[in-house]
Protein backbone atom coordinates (compact mmCIF):
# COMPACT_ATOMS: atom_id res chain seq x y z
CA UNK A 1 0.00 0.00 0.00
CA UNK A 2 1.44 3.46 -0.73
CA UNK A 3 1.03 5.98 1.91
CA UNK A 4 1.59 9.30 2.66
CA UNK A 5 2.16 10.60 5.50
CA UNK A 6 1.89 14.71 5.51
CA UNK A 7 4.46 16.35 7.76
CA UNK A 8 4.38 20.20 8.89
CA UNK A 9 7.63 20.78 9.01
CA UNK A 10 7.63 24.52 10.14
CA UNK A 11 5.00 24.99 12.68
CA UNK A 12 3.92 21.61 13.74
CA UNK A 13 1.46 21.64 16.20
CA UNK A 14 0.34 24.84 17.15
CA UNK A 15 -1.86 23.83 19.94
CA UNK A 16 0.88 22.08 21.98
CA UNK A 17 2.21 25.70 21.98
CA UNK A 18 0.54 26.23 25.60
CA UNK A 19 2.95 23.47 26.91
CA UNK A 20 5.89 23.19 24.64
CA UNK A 21 8.00 25.79 22.83
CA UNK A 22 7.81 26.02 19.00
CA UNK A 23 11.72 24.25 18.82
CA UNK A 24 10.33 21.57 21.57
CA UNK A 25 7.12 20.98 19.47
CA UNK A 26 9.10 20.60 16.10
CA UNK A 27 11.58 18.06 18.40
CA UNK A 28 7.97 15.95 19.58
CA UNK A 29 6.70 16.39 16.22
CA UNK A 30 9.38 14.50 14.54
CA UNK A 31 9.40 11.92 17.32
CA UNK A 32 5.56 11.38 16.67
CA UNK A 33 6.86 10.66 12.97
CA UNK A 34 9.43 8.51 13.81
CA UNK A 35 6.70 6.55 15.62
CA UNK A 36 4.23 6.85 13.01
CA UNK A 37 6.74 5.62 10.31
CA UNK A 38 8.00 2.56 12.10
CA UNK A 39 4.63 1.55 12.91
CA UNK A 40 4.08 1.64 8.91
CA UNK A 41 7.55 -0.08 8.88
CA UNK A 42 5.71 -3.22 10.27
CA UNK A 43 3.01 -3.05 7.60
CA UNK A 44 2.73 -3.63 4.02
CA UNK A 45 2.84 0.38 3.77
CA UNK A 46 5.43 1.85 1.08
CA UNK A 47 5.77 5.10 3.02
CA UNK A 48 6.21 8.42 1.84
CA UNK A 49 6.19 11.81 3.87
CA UNK A 50 4.90 14.54 2.22
CA UNK A 51 6.64 17.64 3.70
CA UNK A 52 6.19 21.66 4.27
CA UNK A 53 9.81 21.56 4.06
CA UNK A 54 13.19 19.14 4.64
CA UNK A 55 13.05 16.50 7.53
CA UNK A 56 15.06 14.38 8.41
CA UNK A 57 13.30 11.19 8.93
CA UNK A 58 13.42 7.10 7.91
CA UNK A 59 11.30 7.54 4.81
CA UNK A 60 11.79 9.01 1.69
CA UNK A 61 10.08 12.91 1.47
CA UNK A 62 8.49 14.41 -0.52
CA UNK A 63 8.72 18.17 -0.10
CA UNK A 64 5.28 20.10 -1.32
CA UNK A 65 4.57 24.15 0.47
CA UNK A 66 0.85 24.27 -1.02
CA UNK A 67 -1.97 23.26 1.92
CA UNK A 68 -2.42 19.91 2.98
CA UNK A 69 -6.14 19.63 1.32
CA UNK A 70 -3.93 20.84 -2.09
CA UNK A 71 -0.80 18.77 -1.93
CA UNK A 72 -2.80 15.49 -1.09
CA UNK A 73 -5.12 16.51 -3.99
CA UNK A 74 -2.31 16.64 -6.01
CA UNK A 75 -1.09 13.27 -5.35
CA UNK A 76 -4.49 11.34 -5.88
CA UNK A 77 -5.31 13.08 -9.27
CA UNK A 78 -1.49 11.08 -10.04
CA UNK A 79 -2.22 7.56 -8.20
CA UNK A 80 -2.45 4.88 -10.78
CA UNK A 81 -3.36 3.02 -7.64
CA UNK A 82 -4.98 2.22 -4.25
CA UNK A 83 -2.97 5.71 -2.29
CA UNK A 84 -3.29 5.99 1.70
CA UNK A 85 -3.28 8.86 3.55
CA UNK A 86 -1.60 8.87 7.43
CA UNK A 87 -1.41 11.72 9.68
CA UNK A 88 2.24 12.35 11.11
CA UNK A 89 0.91 13.02 14.89
CA UNK A 90 -0.67 9.81 15.27
CA UNK A 91 1.41 8.66 18.03
CA UNK A 92 -0.48 5.70 19.18
CA UNK A 93 -0.60 4.04 15.59
CA UNK A 94 0.31 0.82 15.65
CA UNK A 95 1.00 -1.86 13.23
CA UNK A 96 -2.21 -3.71 14.09
CA UNK A 97 -4.49 -0.56 13.82
CA UNK A 98 -2.98 0.04 10.20
CA UNK A 99 -3.48 -3.47 9.02
CA UNK A 100 -7.16 -3.02 9.87
CA UNK A 101 -7.06 0.17 7.96
CA UNK A 102 -5.19 -0.94 4.70
CA UNK A 103 -7.15 -4.22 4.69
CA UNK A 104 -11.05 -2.76 5.18
CA UNK A 105 -12.67 -3.06 1.90
CA UNK A 106 -14.00 -0.20 0.25
CA UNK A 107 -13.59 2.63 -2.34
CA UNK A 108 -13.22 5.02 0.30
CA UNK A 109 -11.64 3.88 4.10
CA UNK A 110 -12.17 6.38 6.61
CA UNK A 111 -10.39 6.48 10.39
CA UNK A 112 -12.50 9.21 12.08
CA UNK A 113 -10.33 11.66 14.62
CA UNK A 114 -11.88 12.94 17.54
CA UNK A 115 -13.57 16.00 16.94
CA UNK A 116 -14.50 15.18 13.10
CA UNK A 117 -11.33 14.67 11.58
CA UNK A 118 -9.98 12.29 9.07
CA UNK A 119 -6.97 10.95 10.75
CA UNK A 120 -5.87 8.61 8.23
CA UNK A 121 -7.81 6.76 5.02
CA UNK A 122 -7.63 4.76 2.19
CA UNK A 123 -8.95 6.00 -1.32
CA UNK A 124 -9.13 3.46 -4.19
CA UNK A 125 -11.53 5.25 -6.45
CA UNK A 126 -9.72 7.57 -9.01
CA UNK A 127 -12.42 10.83 -8.69
CA UNK A 128 -12.70 10.95 -4.92
CA UNK A 129 -10.75 14.13 -3.48
CA UNK A 130 -10.11 14.99 0.02
CA UNK A 131 -11.07 18.47 1.99
CA UNK A 132 -9.18 18.73 5.30
CA UNK A 133 -11.51 21.70 6.42
CA UNK A 134 -14.17 21.39 9.15
CA UNK A 135 -15.60 18.25 9.94
CA UNK A 136 -13.67 16.86 7.09
CA UNK A 137 -15.25 12.93 8.28
CA UNK A 138 -18.96 13.97 7.10
CA UNK A 139 -17.57 16.15 4.10
CA UNK A 140 -14.95 12.75 3.32
CA UNK A 141 -18.32 10.67 3.62
CA UNK A 142 -20.36 13.07 0.88
CA UNK A 143 -17.77 13.52 -1.10
CA UNK A 144 -17.24 9.51 -1.68
CA UNK A 145 -21.10 9.20 -2.23
CA UNK A 146 -20.94 11.91 -4.89
CA UNK A 147 -18.51 10.46 -6.88
CA UNK A 148 -20.38 6.80 -6.71
CA UNK A 149 -17.63 5.40 -4.28
CA UNK A 150 -18.30 3.27 -1.82
CA UNK A 151 -17.34 3.90 1.84
CA UNK A 152 -16.31 2.34 5.23
CA UNK A 153 -14.92 3.32 8.57
CA UNK A 154 -12.46 1.42 10.86
CA UNK A 155 -13.66 1.61 14.50
CA UNK A 156 -10.26 2.83 16.09
CA UNK A 157 -9.36 4.62 18.75
CA UNK A 158 -5.44 4.19 18.28
CA UNK A 159 -5.79 6.00 14.85
CA UNK A 160 -8.71 8.78 16.15
CA UNK A 161 -6.18 9.75 18.80
CA UNK A 162 -4.24 12.74 16.86
CA UNK A 163 -1.81 14.54 19.39
CA UNK A 164 -2.11 17.89 18.69
CA UNK A 165 -3.44 19.79 22.12
CA UNK A 166 -2.54 19.32 25.81
CA UNK A 167 -4.74 16.75 26.77
CA UNK A 168 -3.44 14.47 24.26
CA UNK A 169 -0.15 14.35 26.00
CA UNK A 170 -2.26 11.94 28.44
CA UNK A 171 -2.99 8.86 25.71
CA UNK A 172 0.45 9.00 24.33
CA UNK A 173 1.77 8.29 28.15
CA UNK A 174 -0.59 5.74 28.72
CA UNK A 175 -0.99 4.22 25.66
CA UNK A 176 2.43 3.33 24.02
CA UNK A 177 6.04 3.06 24.58
CA UNK A 178 7.53 4.57 21.61
CA UNK A 179 9.81 7.44 21.04
CA UNK A 180 7.29 10.10 21.42
CA UNK A 181 6.25 9.09 24.99
CA UNK A 182 10.08 8.60 25.53
CA UNK A 183 10.23 12.37 24.70
CA UNK A 184 7.57 13.35 26.91
CA UNK A 185 9.08 11.38 29.98
CA UNK A 186 12.65 13.19 29.11
CA UNK A 187 11.39 16.47 29.27
CA UNK A 188 9.08 16.03 32.93
CA UNK A 189 5.52 15.04 31.66
CA UNK A 190 4.31 12.38 33.77
CA UNK A 191 0.62 11.57 34.40
CA UNK A 192 -1.21 13.64 37.64
CA UNK A 193 -4.55 11.90 38.86
CA UNK A 194 -6.41 12.75 41.87
CA UNK A 195 -8.93 16.00 41.28
CA UNK A 196 -11.01 13.50 38.92
CA UNK A 197 -9.43 13.97 35.56
CA UNK A 198 -5.78 12.59 34.41
CA UNK A 199 -3.67 15.50 33.80
CA UNK A 200 -0.22 15.54 31.74
CA UNK A 201 1.75 17.28 34.06
CA UNK A 202 5.21 18.83 33.91
CA UNK A 203 7.90 18.90 36.84
CA UNK B 1 -22.16 -12.97 28.06
CA UNK B 2 -23.72 -11.32 31.34
CA UNK B 3 -23.14 -7.41 31.28
CA UNK B 4 -23.58 -4.85 34.12
CA UNK B 5 -24.64 -1.25 32.59
CA UNK B 6 -24.03 0.88 35.49
CA UNK B 7 -25.80 4.32 35.52
CA UNK B 8 -26.28 7.08 37.38
CA UNK B 9 -29.93 8.36 37.49
CA UNK B 10 -30.05 10.67 40.00
CA UNK B 11 -27.00 13.50 38.64
CA UNK B 12 -25.82 11.63 35.50
CA UNK B 13 -23.00 13.42 33.54
CA UNK B 14 -22.85 16.05 35.40
CA UNK B 15 -19.85 17.56 33.19
CA UNK B 16 -22.68 18.29 30.60
CA UNK B 17 -24.25 20.45 33.14
CA UNK B 18 -22.61 24.22 31.15
CA UNK B 19 -25.29 23.13 28.34
CA UNK B 20 -27.83 20.78 29.42
CA UNK B 21 -29.98 21.43 32.61
CA UNK B 22 -30.20 19.02 34.85
CA UNK B 23 -33.80 17.68 34.04
CA UNK B 24 -32.28 17.47 30.26
CA UNK B 25 -29.65 15.27 31.42
CA UNK B 26 -31.39 13.28 32.68
CA UNK B 27 -33.49 12.66 29.40
CA UNK B 28 -29.86 12.70 27.36
CA UNK B 29 -28.65 9.99 29.85
CA UNK B 30 -31.70 7.65 29.06
CA UNK B 31 -31.67 8.34 25.66
CA UNK B 32 -28.00 6.63 25.39
CA UNK B 33 -28.45 3.92 28.01
CA UNK B 34 -31.20 3.22 25.39
CA UNK B 35 -28.84 2.74 22.60
CA UNK B 36 -25.91 1.64 24.64
CA UNK B 37 -29.02 -1.12 25.49
CA UNK B 38 -30.11 -1.57 21.95
CA UNK B 39 -26.62 -2.50 20.93
CA UNK B 40 -26.19 -4.85 23.50
CA UNK B 41 -29.05 -6.51 22.45
CA UNK B 42 -28.06 -7.42 18.88
CA UNK B 43 -24.78 -9.34 20.54
CA UNK B 44 -25.01 -12.43 22.70
CA UNK B 45 -25.30 -10.04 26.03
CA UNK B 46 -27.53 -10.06 28.85
CA UNK B 47 -27.54 -6.84 30.10
CA UNK B 48 -28.50 -6.13 33.80
CA UNK B 49 -28.63 -2.15 34.66
CA UNK B 50 -26.70 -1.02 37.80
CA UNK B 51 -28.61 1.96 39.06
CA UNK B 52 -28.79 4.80 41.82
CA UNK B 53 -32.22 4.64 41.68
CA UNK B 54 -34.90 2.54 39.78
CA UNK B 55 -35.01 3.66 36.32
CA UNK B 56 -37.29 2.64 33.26
CA UNK B 57 -35.41 1.18 30.42
CA UNK B 58 -35.19 -2.20 28.21
CA UNK B 59 -33.35 -4.28 30.42
CA UNK B 60 -33.60 -5.46 34.09
CA UNK B 61 -32.77 -3.04 37.02
CA UNK B 62 -30.33 -3.89 39.98
CA UNK B 63 -30.53 -0.72 42.36
CA UNK B 64 -27.61 -0.33 44.31
CA UNK B 65 -26.58 3.20 46.05
CA UNK B 66 -23.03 2.45 46.58
CA UNK B 67 -20.26 4.22 44.83
CA UNK B 68 -19.47 2.74 41.30
CA UNK B 69 -16.68 0.76 42.14
CA UNK B 70 -17.69 -0.89 45.24
CA UNK B 71 -20.95 -1.77 43.82
CA UNK B 72 -19.37 -3.35 40.76
CA UNK B 73 -16.90 -5.31 42.65
CA UNK B 74 -19.74 -6.51 44.67
CA UNK B 75 -21.17 -8.22 41.34
CA UNK B 76 -17.44 -9.22 40.84
CA UNK B 77 -17.30 -10.93 44.46
CA UNK B 78 -20.74 -13.36 43.45
CA UNK B 79 -19.91 -13.93 39.85
CA UNK B 80 -19.99 -17.39 38.97
CA UNK B 81 -18.53 -16.44 35.50
CA UNK B 82 -17.20 -13.61 32.94
CA UNK B 83 -18.72 -10.80 33.54
CA UNK B 84 -18.78 -7.50 31.55
CA UNK B 85 -19.15 -3.96 32.36
CA UNK B 86 -20.15 -1.83 29.68
CA UNK B 87 -20.73 2.25 30.63
CA UNK B 88 -23.97 3.91 30.18
CA UNK B 89 -22.85 6.66 28.22
CA UNK B 90 -21.19 4.78 24.97
CA UNK B 91 -23.65 6.35 22.94
CA UNK B 92 -21.53 5.71 20.01
CA UNK B 93 -21.24 1.66 21.11
CA UNK B 94 -22.18 -0.48 17.91
CA UNK B 95 -22.97 -4.80 17.87
CA UNK B 96 -19.79 -4.43 15.88
CA UNK B 97 -17.99 -3.03 18.41
CA UNK B 98 -19.28 -4.89 22.06
CA UNK B 99 -19.04 -8.23 19.97
CA UNK B 100 -15.01 -7.53 19.39
CA UNK B 101 -14.71 -6.64 23.24
CA UNK B 102 -16.73 -9.93 24.18
CA UNK B 103 -15.04 -11.63 21.72
CA UNK B 104 -11.07 -10.78 22.54
CA UNK B 105 -9.40 -13.44 24.22
CA UNK B 106 -7.59 -12.39 28.07
CA UNK B 107 -8.59 -13.40 31.56
CA UNK B 108 -9.23 -9.53 31.48
CA UNK B 109 -10.20 -7.23 28.72
CA UNK B 110 -9.97 -3.65 28.80
CA UNK B 111 -11.77 -0.81 26.32
CA UNK B 112 -9.97 2.49 27.40
CA UNK B 113 -12.10 5.64 27.47
CA UNK B 114 -10.59 8.85 25.95
CA UNK B 115 -8.00 10.31 29.61
CA UNK B 116 -7.00 6.99 31.37
CA UNK B 117 -10.81 5.75 32.09
CA UNK B 118 -12.43 2.24 31.26
CA UNK B 119 -15.14 2.50 29.39
CA UNK B 120 -15.70 -1.19 28.99
CA UNK B 121 -14.00 -4.13 30.37
CA UNK B 122 -14.83 -8.26 30.61
CA UNK B 123 -13.38 -9.77 33.71
CA UNK B 124 -12.76 -14.14 33.61
CA UNK B 125 -10.68 -14.15 36.66
CA UNK B 126 -12.12 -14.27 39.88
CA UNK B 127 -9.18 -11.97 41.91
CA UNK B 128 -9.62 -8.99 39.85
CA UNK B 129 -11.54 -6.28 40.88
CA UNK B 130 -12.40 -2.39 39.59
CA UNK B 131 -11.15 0.48 40.42
CA UNK B 132 -12.86 3.34 38.98
CA UNK B 133 -10.76 6.41 40.36
CA UNK B 134 -7.78 8.33 38.58
CA UNK B 135 -6.27 6.76 35.52
CA UNK B 136 -8.17 3.52 36.00
CA UNK B 137 -7.06 1.95 32.65
CA UNK B 138 -3.56 2.05 34.26
CA UNK B 139 -4.87 1.10 37.69
CA UNK B 140 -6.68 -2.14 36.04
CA UNK B 141 -3.88 -3.33 34.05
CA UNK B 142 -1.55 -3.65 36.82
CA UNK B 143 -4.18 -4.80 39.23
CA UNK B 144 -4.77 -7.68 36.61
CA UNK B 145 -1.03 -8.15 36.66
CA UNK B 146 -1.09 -8.43 40.64
CA UNK B 147 -3.59 -11.31 40.27
CA UNK B 148 -2.11 -13.41 37.71
CA UNK B 149 -4.51 -11.97 35.44
CA UNK B 150 -3.93 -12.14 31.33
CA UNK B 151 -4.75 -8.70 29.86
CA UNK B 152 -6.12 -7.96 26.81
CA UNK B 153 -7.31 -4.49 25.05
CA UNK B 154 -9.61 -3.93 22.35
CA UNK B 155 -9.03 -1.00 20.22
CA UNK B 156 -12.44 0.87 19.75
CA UNK B 157 -13.05 4.84 18.62
CA UNK B 158 -16.20 4.29 19.83
CA UNK B 159 -15.99 2.20 22.90
CA UNK B 160 -13.53 5.12 23.86
CA UNK B 161 -15.77 7.82 23.49
CA UNK B 162 -18.00 8.17 26.63
CA UNK B 163 -20.19 11.35 26.13
CA UNK B 164 -19.35 13.11 29.40
CA UNK B 165 -18.66 16.83 28.44
CA UNK B 166 -19.90 19.14 25.75
CA UNK B 167 -17.00 18.63 23.16
CA UNK B 168 -18.23 14.89 22.99
CA UNK B 169 -22.07 15.90 21.25
CA UNK B 170 -19.89 16.77 18.43
CA UNK B 171 -18.94 12.52 18.17
CA UNK B 172 -22.93 11.70 19.05
CA UNK B 173 -23.91 14.16 15.91
CA UNK B 174 -20.91 13.06 13.43
CA UNK B 175 -21.25 8.92 14.11
CA UNK B 176 -24.40 7.82 15.35
CA UNK B 177 -28.48 8.01 14.82
CA UNK B 178 -29.39 6.90 17.87
CA UNK B 179 -31.85 7.96 19.92
CA UNK B 180 -29.14 10.44 21.75
CA UNK B 181 -28.67 11.68 18.37
CA UNK B 182 -32.31 12.23 17.87
CA UNK B 183 -32.19 13.43 21.38
CA UNK B 184 -30.09 16.16 20.65
CA UNK B 185 -31.35 16.95 16.95
CA UNK B 186 -34.93 18.11 18.44
CA UNK B 187 -33.20 20.17 21.52
CA UNK B 188 -31.31 22.22 18.86
CA UNK B 189 -27.94 20.94 18.66
CA UNK B 190 -26.25 21.07 15.81
CA UNK B 191 -22.80 21.20 14.14
CA UNK B 192 -20.91 24.34 13.72
CA UNK B 193 -17.72 24.63 11.72
CA UNK B 194 -16.15 27.57 9.87
CA UNK B 195 -13.06 28.56 12.81
CA UNK B 196 -11.30 25.59 12.78
CA UNK B 197 -12.90 23.54 15.41
CA UNK B 198 -16.00 21.53 15.09
CA UNK B 199 -18.29 21.85 17.61
CA UNK B 200 -21.90 21.21 18.72
CA UNK B 201 -23.85 24.32 19.35
CA UNK B 202 -27.65 24.94 19.82
CA UNK B 203 -30.14 27.03 18.16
Amino acid sequence: MDVLVPFDARDPNSRLAPVLTPDERRAFAAEMLADVLAALDATDADATVLSTASVACDASVDVDERPLTEAVNARLVGADGPLAVVMADLALATPAALSRLFGTVGDVVLAPGRGGGTNALVVRHPEFRVDYHGASVRDHRRGAERVGATTAEVDSFRLATDVDEPADLVEVLLHTEGRAARWLHDAGFGLRTGDGRVRATRD
